[in-house]
């Protein structure tokens, strides 16, 4: 089972539909049941000492799986999360891009579920990690 | 064991820590284990239909139990989140505020947990419901 | 909206579908959304040192949350777990039995989500809480 | 920095300190950061139908993570559990053993981070996923 969206048609699909955040995110890869999703830092991201806060590093995780069940199942905005459960690590570098590589572990009929290491941009050791869930409306999902 | 510090202190220092999310939360209640925090929602926490987006939603989670250790604990930045586990059940109402019900379950040495309950202002039925573990610092924490 | 099952119409069940945890569990209170569930500890349950084993208090965790599903929906044994968030806070007390008293925050079509609150029998200060999500199959569930 | 204990090391002291489970789990490999451990399912981890019981699921991601804990830092009972979230995405496979890959994502000087796969033996869609958060006693662990 391929893609049904590209990662051009996903970055498109998601600037309509939540416009506030289509500059935050780049798209840097997407394949099949994977992605790499970068969040542009700027100062709305920001905590004193330059430190990306915990809600902008949950929001990479989220969106990463996001784009990652796109991909799968096509425009699709009525997918939504039902579960993250996170755990913040190390704190990030300053004023450093944040990096999530994401993979589906699961792409059922109604339940999809993922996980994500979130990283500041060329370290190696992760800065998060989350597992999310994600509720499917009826006739979308594809793969049990 | 009472409160070290009061909402209003609590409220000054988090001006003083967190600058930029200063307006967003107001503490409604604040007492031993135990706060209600209010998310003033604004347009930056919104998607479109009004709803507040799921990152605002945790940030109050978060917010929420800081707030709430810190009036246990006293003035201490570096308690930080180690986990946060949420689930989202229902979509909240549209423009409106999320109140935050929060409690401590455990404030041991070095570790705290605590558990929310967040409702759209007015109704009945929780939003999303989470769990968060912060880390505190050698010799601040106080109870077992 | 009432119960669909009592507390022996529930226990009858779980004696047929899971024979072999039968003798493990007692439902001490079911009510709308609510129950209160027993972990009778026997040898199989402790560490040395007479504490209950960490997979006893999830077991218990997951039974009291199913147990209060089929009070709500009555005979499904298809009901299952797909995610449990829990934090153990405390150790238990000496072989001595468990106590669950856990709620309903969401009974809806597809998905129910509960939070557990677990005690050594007798104390006011919880070893463990957790957070479970079931999956219900189509045409069972009843509440939004 | 490397290993302090080899697997037949580490199973000899699960020997000593867990007797009531020391043949339910086989350590298949240990190396730094990660192992893989085996759940030779037995009668008492059934549920009807063959099926792998939740809490014996949740059992063996619990003792992977503490076997790869314990290979890092040495003979240490009292690292315990603090949280665990798990993901029970497929049915296991009946009357087959599980088995466990694990990896440490930080094993900082209070708190180790692991997260786990659990498959059926020989299936390569995983059964469930976890993530785990254990304490470490003071002035045992080692690396940030």
């Amino acid at each position: 089972m391929g893609l049904k969206l590209s990662a051009a048609e996903v970055a498109e699909f998601l600037t309509e539909v939540f416009p506030q955040v289509k500059d935050d995110f780049t798209i840097e890869e997407l394949e099949e049941m994977r992605a790499t999703v970068r969040l542009n830092v700027g100062e709305r991201h920001l905590r004193p000492g330059g430190t990306v806060s915990g809600p902008a590093i949950f929001a990479l995780a989220d969106v990463a799986i996001y784009i990652t069940i796109l991909g799968m199942i096509g425009r699709e905005a009525l997918t939504v999360t039902t579960n993250c459960s996170i755990d913040f690590m190390r704190k990030p570098a300053a004023n450093t891009d944040l990096v999530a590589a994401c993979r589906l572990l699961k792409l059922g009929r109604s339940l999809a579920v993922g996980e994500v290491l979130v990283f500041s941009d060329g370290m190696d050791q992760p800065v998060a990690r989350a597992s999310l869930t994600y509720a499917i409306p009826p006739a979308k999902a594809t793969r049990a």
